[in-house]
């Protein structure tokens, strides 16, 4: 069965789940009433399905291809697809309207993201890059270069990409070498070789943006003397028509495991023209503007492939007949039963459930909480929106793509044999998604980033209104006995984060290698907490449509399901804690030579 | 860095933690003095990372390929490299002497395999394969059938396969179609087709020897009608030379994830001539024999990728700079300092050790368990290591491999953006790794193999035995203040243990989906408990080398390893317990149409 487009579900989160009516007299919301956003997620459903799902496997085996001149030619049917996509106005959906675009809320733009993803993801990064490089110039730019360039990203005429890596300098920024002399007419000539560069080169679009990461002259070593510049591949004349060549070129394509539809490209930038982005030497800034967001957009695509994989898997099980129930035949007349009647099978695939259903739910929130930084009518709630989406963007980055990852493999093992074969489409979602662990920021990195500084910011005014909040939850729920198991559950997750937050901040100040030790369990335990909200706020809404007595199977399976994530996936956070608890002193004390 | 043979590793645990020097009156340990081990596993080592490791990558990006004359064409080198695995007398290592082998106890045998596997995972499955045929013949064929193949198949000369697999059945023998009609000679007529057959047609040896399940004419329906026949692809004469070409032929191979320098083919059987292995409808029984010795190959074959991974990582740890320790400059002279100065670097590098030298030892234990039930000269002896050899057949293939693939992961985390490239070897590492899982039984099938046959066999027997040595060691060793954390540890999860086997059985038996919805995180327990086990006995031979006054490092890093394993590896066995005791009543109750 191909991928089918998790319509129901988005459409349960947004309305009943988070409500985005409430929020009917903000901008953008106002456009986005319960029947435009039901017709925008089924013509998305359908664009995805049928145009652009058939391409995925095609692109996996066909690849990118580089040729001597520097050219990139991207697989049969992306560049037919790219124009219907851009036709369709797709990538304009979440885009400013002074700029062209349809200026729809970012949590309704997530949902149609999400199907691009599942349904192809090395496709979706070309619109997805753009769309970051669009963010980057609405941040940093000047009148001038959003006026020519932001109309055209928006709308996906000209892709964009973000240059950053080097071939010594990846994580470590401050250690990158690309330098810019300035020229007379105020722009920059950009020399220097930047690696792993999706969508570097292709041949979907007439012009590409690049922005690039690049030292001035003179300007001071490490991260306070990187400058952010536009590079278009095309150098446009005032009116956005396309004059000279830039000395820009791609030098070749990394092979890789995965995301091969995706050309990843090595940038060879001589002496290439290029525009100051905002301030000098403030260039990392803008870029991490452009890099949240593409943290975000990487913790869903972990979760897209994880979906997508789901869906495969429990097709083949309801499919494949193979042996007969533990408890007798189910398909007494059939050869066999179908794989779906073993517990085992079930709990490889509830186990994906519990955890796709809550982290769409979760990036759905954290998206919504973008929408509020920007668009609260008070301070106060954007304050708190903002505090929101950077605490949650590592952890969603960090925790949805490992989850993401184990689906895809957990579904490659619902298929046995048939799953390590290229002929079924497990393998390429798990390859695919393995990417999702590493860019933008290892996940060690974002585990870092997490309690190294988003948990402090502020005096850790985030993670002490998100226990507020759910401290608020549950007491506000005391009487809804049909709800008591999810707000114990809670509860407890609560509980078991806030010791965590303690501990770091008992040990982790004092001796920084404690805070490393325990990074990457302390964001799967606010993974699994941040979860465990999300099906308490998802239970309370299929209580309230059970109650009044809807008929749905979908309520009781939400109910179902989420009993299943407190039976099975939440127990994980005890050792988590455990772990997290261990301190550095082993870690450390292991000589480097012996490792 | 390129993969280097942990010899020094496995001589700990073949001199030190099991001391198979005590055995030495029993035959074929009379030949494996210190010495002569010694002597094999430095040559091993040798031949493994100089001529077969270079070609592991080679394998991975040609493949083998098909043509439409039925030939298959390994990878380049691959030929050469079996022509001096052969000359040098590797595959005949363990084999019998009475057959032309060395004799050797299979738990040297399995330190050789393991370098074999790490090596070149594609290319050792074809000695590997073919071992497992020698093993059938072995213990079903008739005298003539033995003279006639088992001298070259313990040399390599003629390749082995095992036919199981149709397209409709894999894990459902019983389905199988593939028939056979008696001939008047005595020999039968086989047609049928059979899928994923590991080494089914290739050009490294001169012939290959197909065991083929198939149902006779007339044969009950199910697995009480299947047998087992020998069908060559060259029929050989009495002499062993080689006859007519048989009609058996490799139809295509499958496009797979991993593992490409191993032919995986579709064989065509039609009217191709086989005989007789063992008694009509009796040949799952034989077959089992070969499937038991290859599921403790595929157990050793995920830690053996694990541990190529592992050192491909910490090699990339040692020498890629970026950043600065968070406690200030390691390499204050350098542009930045190595990552492996991170705690995180040095969790998952540490995660990765302590299962993989406590998987090692479990593995060497229970191929020693293998080696005393042939071997031991009493018959208690024998029982009980037949019982544990049943017992942990399952648990290390379904333990170790799942493990195996995640340290893959984690190593491939390491390398960061580097890992996802082709260019680096921890892709491949992780792409073969994860066949593992799968074939020779999914490791769902193991965790059933486990709770469902092992676990029940003659009263518990077998886990009653484990219990109890668990306990006298402890006991035992209850002065040696050294060792009390490591004993502690064990008591604690051999009590968890003992708590699911209880659960188990009070659950299980009255209502089989409870055993089978417990029964992967029960195999994780059963897992665990095993390597806390053997972090015990290691940690106790280390300990006493330490006492006597010897300086090695290697002594106090194995009890730094293994403190590290009780901090952070083993409290994920409280998580699996709970989920264990979850039972089966969420699974059962989600309507299966709306998976």
């Amino acid at each position: 069965m191909a991928y089918q487009p998790p319509v129901r579900e988005q459409l349960f989160l947004l309305r009943e789940v988070l409500d985005i009516g409430q929020y009917g007299d903000l901008p953008g919301f106002a456009d986005a009433d319960d029947e435009t956003v039901e017709q925008i997620l089924q013509e998305a459903a359908r664009f995805n399905a049928e145009v652009i799902a058939p391409l995925n496997s095609v692109g996996d085996k066909a690849g990118c291809v580089w040729r001597p001149d520097n050219t990139v030619t991207t697989p049969e049917g992306f560049k037919a697809a790219y124009r219907a996509l851009v036709e369709g106005g797709w990538p304009a959906l979440g885009a400013d309207p002074a700029w062209g675009g349809q200026g729809l809320p970012a949590v309704v733009n997530l949902a149609v993201s999400e199907m691009a993803s599942s349904a192809n993801m090395a496709f979706s990064m070309y619109p997805g890059l753009t769309h970051g490089a669009y963010s980057a110039i609405s941040v940093g730019g000047s009148p001038e270069q959003k006026a020519l360039y932001l109309p055209r990203l928006a709308s996906g005429q000209w892709g964009g990409t973000m240059n950053l890596t080097e071939p010594h300098c990846g994580t470590d920024l401050g250690l990158l070498r690309t330098r810019a002399t300035p020229s007379p007419d105020g722009s920059y000539r950009i020399t220097g070789q930047k690696i792993w560069i999706s969508g570097g080169e292709h041949d979907l679009a007439e012009n590409i943006v690049h922005l690039v990461l690049a030292r001035i002259e003179g300007a001071p070593s490490g991260t306070r003397g990187i400058s952010l510049f536009i590079v278009p591949k095309f150098i446009p004349n005032a009116d956005g028509s396309l004059g000279a060549r830039n000395s820009v070129v791609c030098a070749g394509l990394e092979e890789k495991m995965g995301i091969h539809g995706s050309a990843t490209c090595v940038m060879v930038h001589e002496d290439a023209v290029g525009w100051l982005v905002g301030e000098e030497n403030r260039g990392l800034a803008v870029m991490f503007v452009m890099m949240n967001e593409a943290r975000l957009g990487v913790g869903l695509q972990g979760l897209a492939q994880g979906e997508a994989a789901y869906q495969a898997a429990a097709a083949f099980a309801k499919d494949r007949l193979q042996g007969r129930a533990l408890t007798g035949p189910k398909n007494a007349d059939g050869p066999a039963d179908p794989i779906l009647v073993h517990p085992d099978v079930r709990r490889m695939l509830l186990d994906s459930r519990a955890i796709l259903e809550a982290g769409r739910a979760f990036l759905f929130w954290t998206a919504l909480c973008g929408d509020l930084a920007r668009r609260h009518p008070d301070e106060a709630g954007r304050q708190r929106a903002e505090d929101y989406m950077g605490l949650m963007t590592p952890v969603l980055k960090g925790y949805l793509t490992d989850r993401g990852f184990n689906i895809c493999s957990e579904a490659m093992q619902v298929h046995g044999g048939s799953g390590f074969t290229e002929h079924f489409p497990v393998s390429q979602y798990l390859r695919d998604c393995r990417i999702t662990l590493i860019y933008e920021g290892t996940n060690g990195v974002q585990a870092l980033d997490l309690v190294g500084r988003k948990l402090a910011a502020h005096g850790g005014r985030a993670v002490t209104t998100f226990f507020a909040e759910i401290d608020a939850f549950i007491a506000a729920e005391s009487d809804n006995d049909g709800l008591r198991p999810f707000a114990e559950a809670l509860a407890g997750a609560k509980a078991r984060l806030q010791d965590g937050t303690l501990w770091l901040m008992q040990n982790g100040l004092s001796n920084p290698d404690n805070a490393g030790a325990a990074s990457t369990d302390y964001m799967h335990l606010f993974g699994l907490t941040g979860l465990t909200f999300m099906w308490a706020l998802m239970a309370k809404a299929a209580l309230a449509r059970i109650i009044a007595g809807d008929a749905d199977p979908f309520y009781a399976n939400k109910l179902l399901v989420g009993r299943h994530f407190i039976e099975r996936i939440l127990p994980q956070a005890g050792a988590h804690l455990a772990r997290l608890k261990a301190g550095s002193s082993t870690l450390m004390s292991f000589p480097a030579e012996s490792f």
